[in-house]
């Protein structure tokens, strides 16, 4: 497989962690989003939206979007499981993920950055503040979900890494970052580690790709 | 089954078609998102993350985030189904799904255009200009993949509704109530037109909903 990504970029970091997990070999091209390369006209024709990750299947399919790739990969590859067999679990891992992937990473993703800075002409703490208040709305939310289930184990669900672990270690290394305080989310931060300890999480970390600088 | 719901919430939009698309019997609870009644403590007992929707399951159960609830209920009740049975096909529904759940939704939210006016001070214009970037960056990556592929059909996928139109149907006409011009994205607006016609789609329409106004 051929998984076009950024080292820093939270989406392909996810899906580098759902390959390891599976223990799926793939060649990474890398795609320089601050050179401005996703939105050149080559990446474009693999992938119109001009975001990172893509992946090339081992039958020649392009993938967009992490969260799909991580469902397809799920169904091709389905050990190790990223979903729970039940679908209460299921629904619950969907939702944990989602609610990183939907209400936080797309608020502080690059692109929206850019937008505050550039066109609103938002000043560099006014960016952080925008950056942390996402974080903060997400993490509080997470660690409430997390803390109070007893579904929670190791991981965000059980005791095995899911699609959950696979979008918040991504979301916690961003937010290490930015600065982001996050002493108010010790369940967020135990699970984190747990994850981190683990090579497949360890070996997909942006300070470990072959684009990074 | 129990929504929590408010009328002109995309994220509530996307369940109600898809629990009327599988003929599911449901009752909605109004949250008033205008009062901030979700962000009351009763309604943060249910879903801690204080958004709406939230689904009450037939066994009790709460569901929490719009696609994990929609994937919950393509499990549970698999007919008619609202993934493709094929993987590559369900990959491109998810991601067609996942562009404007993750990528466009998000940044348009009531509570994100209340952090720009409120915390930054943005006036009018720039509220809507911002707003419509994200429709108009989302719409025209939505409209390549959408005209350039054979597997587009009277619907986003095919002949028969499917997750991506769930999402695609309440993006546009959140994007019609904010002014956008939609003549662009000609395939987009057949699609919407084509599932605007069906009862399912029409009965969840916004200005159809008990707390309508």
């Amino acid at each position: 497989m051929k998984l076009y990504s950024y080292f820093r970029s939270s989406a392909a970091y996810r899906v580098r962690i759902a390959l390891n997990l599976k223990g799926i070999a793939y060649e990474q091209v890398p795609v320089n989003l601050l050179k401005g390369e996703d939105q050149g006209e080559d990446y474009r024709k693999l992938n119109p939206q001009g975001l990172v990750p893509a992946l090339i299947t081992a039958d020649g399919q392009v993938l967009i979007q992490s969260l799909a790739i991580c469902e397809y990969l799920e169904e091709h590859y389905p050990d190790p499981p990223l979903l729970p067999a039940a679908a209460p679990g299921r629904a619950r891992v969907r939702a944990l993920a989602d609610l990183i992937a939907c209400d936080i990473h797309p608020l502080n993703n690059l692109r929206v950055l850019k937008y505050l800075t550039g066109t609103l002409g938002v000043d560099k703490e006014q960016k952080i503040a925008w950056y942390q208040h996402w974080v903060v709305e997400g993490f509080t939310a997470l660690e409430a979900l997390l803390a109070d289930s007893p579904d929670t184990g190791r991981f965000c669900h059980g005791d095995q890494p899911t699609l959950a672990d696979v979008c918040l270690v991504p979301q916690v290394a961003n937010a290490q970052r930015l600065a982001c305080e996050l002493s108010p989310y010790p369940t967020i931060q135990r699970i984190s580690a747990a994850c981190d300890a683990l090579p497949a999480f360890a070996q997909a970390h942006p300070s470990q790709q072959p684009d990074t600088v």
